[in-house]
């Protein structure tokens, strides 16, 4: 018996970072043990900004999908699929609009920051889509009549408009849906190797995809107390980004390495080969398990088939019961 | 080698009567013989304004269905379908609405008017879905690739915001969609038995469904010339009601009548005894075919079911190329 079902979906934007994998897939990996999960790469979600330029979904998706295969996601015991390939999304999502009042999208608290953050980038995504994006979530959780939604801070009010959602359809019509609860997952927030937010676009990322190598190369980058110029400057582990990468990824040694640090003990040079080390241990499996999806594109389009396949088989379980409900 | 490829639906409002024949149907069944038509029973907009009371769907759409083929369109000649049944129309409308700027749809001057004129009859419509109408009617049409879409003015602006929607996608990815060209139709307007716009609302309607009998007592109750109290009073046709219905329904007698009327030569019941046999006669197939259909309701709904596999081959066709063109 699990704890119930989840469902939970990531855009294939195609940066996927050491810090996406600490915001959420990690949590995934976990979760996947206790509960029934079902994950999709919501493919037609990433249209709501990327729809001027589709040329790299494939392959985003393929990267994502050996992302989550490499982080340890089982394809057995979890349903992995790609969103657009099960058509009872936009199927629920029609019918779900049909009931939702306009004003419900329109203050969603999210909406006008995001059509504004965009619109500084350039971006003109002020669709009927971006608007509906919290309606096709709700479809997205509720075709598998999921019961848990791991979310962060931020979209706590899309799960709150869900719930209403749901609420009014089976009101109206038949009880079929339960109402989704958010799971708040504590996860580690990792910063960039410069110690801003970790985003592809400030160039401070560490790739998921990293090889060894490159993983030691760009820890060797990670910016230290900047008040230690020689190794026998004592340092302030406070002010170092490479400590925060220590309490994520070397908790067990933490302890020393703040003392060390304070006394001079250690060089910062040796400091952060030694997080790598420890990072690059951490990542074994995951190194081994990409390198093996990396060489067979077959198995990871198989895995995805596979996944389509029994999410399609419970949405359309889902789907027959909503018409029923609605006399369709 | 048929003109061309036209799509056209209809709402199933569970209220046809023999106005909104002349206003559409009829000139369905003169179409069909020239073009490729898909005619579709547009269950899913129906939604927009009846999402609250859905359970009178079904039956709307078997006597719609039944409408259709007294009519005399031809199930095999037309793709006969219930858009619901052709999980694209979903698909397409969702992938679409990442396209569409939100103004272009706002500025529909139909979305405001219809609005605020459901509003008055105490109906809450303002949703989602609502907004998203023309978004889903473009869907319909291109899903088959239409080139033609019969319509009333009205709907000119419906039909210019598919255009224009055509135009972005065929540009962002590729020329996938022919423009759909509006195809202005005559029809002839027949008023209420009482004079006024034929509505069931104001009671004043001829069902289309109306047997024999049913015609002859609805024409019997047809308002005439209210000046001419005596069958010794000369009539006036021009502000006869049923004088609006001999020029539909016995054009070849119309001049007699008229003669006839203003010199007292003709009472107003013997003439509406002759407009009554005269539009029984004009519907005695319908009739005939109607009886036929009602009688089997199992074949009703097998042409249903044909029509609705014949769509979505179509429907799946077209899909693959948008999915294609989209990278998806
Ligand atoms: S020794 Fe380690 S913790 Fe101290 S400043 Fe250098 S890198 Fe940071
Ligand atoms: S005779 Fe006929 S046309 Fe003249 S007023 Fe009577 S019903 Fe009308």
């Amino acid at each position: 018996m699990t704890k119930g079902r989840i469902f939970s979906g990531m855009q294939p934007s195609g940066r996927f970072h050491l810090g996406n994998y600490l915001g959420a897939l990690e949590n995934w990996v976990k979760l996947q043990n206790e509960y029934e999960c079902f994950f999709s790469i919501v493919d037609l979600h990433a249209l709501t900004s990327a729809f001027e330029n589709t040329s790299k979904i494939p392959e985003n998706i393929h990267n994502m999908a050996l992302d989550w295969l490499s982080a340890g996601l089982d394809p057995e015991k979890n349903v992995i699929f790609v969103q657009s390939k099960v058509k009872e999304h936009a199927e629920l999502h029609l019918l779900l609009s049909m009931m939702t009042p306009l004003s419900w999208l329109e203050r969603v608290p999210t909406y006008k920051d995001k059509l504004q953050q965009l619109g500084e980038q350039g971006k003109d995504i002020n669709t009927y889509g971006f608007l509906g994006y919290p309606e096709l979530m709700t479809a997205d959780i509720i075709l598998y009549k999921a019961e848990y939604v791991p979310v962060g801070e931020d979209q706590i009010p899309h799960l709150e408009l869900s719930r209403e959602i749901v609420r009014r359809f089976n009101n109206l019509y038949q009880p079929v849906f339960p109402e989704p609860q958010a799971q708040l997952s504590k996860s580690s927030l990792l910063p960039g190797i410069d110690g801003r937010k970790m985003s592809k676009s400030y160039g401070n990322e560490i790739p998921f995809a990293a090889s060894p190598e490159e993983l030691r190369e760009r820890v060797r980058l990670i910016v230290t107390d900047p008040n230690r110029i020689k190794k026998t400057d004592v340092g302030n582990p406070d002010v170092c980004v490479a400590y925060k990468f220590h309490k994520i990824f070397n908790k067990e040694n933490v302890n020393e390495i703040c003392k060390c640090c304070k006394q001079a003990e250690i060089g910062c040079v040796e400091c952060k080969k030694r997080l790598a080390e420890k990072m690059v241990d951490v990542m074994t499996d995951m190194h081994t398990r990409r390198a093996e999806y990396e060489a067979n594109p077959a198995r990871v389009k198989e895995i995805l088939a596979y996944g389509a396949e029994r999410a399609r088989k419970v949405a359309a379980k889902t789907m027959e019961e909503v018409r029923e409900a609605m006399h369709l």
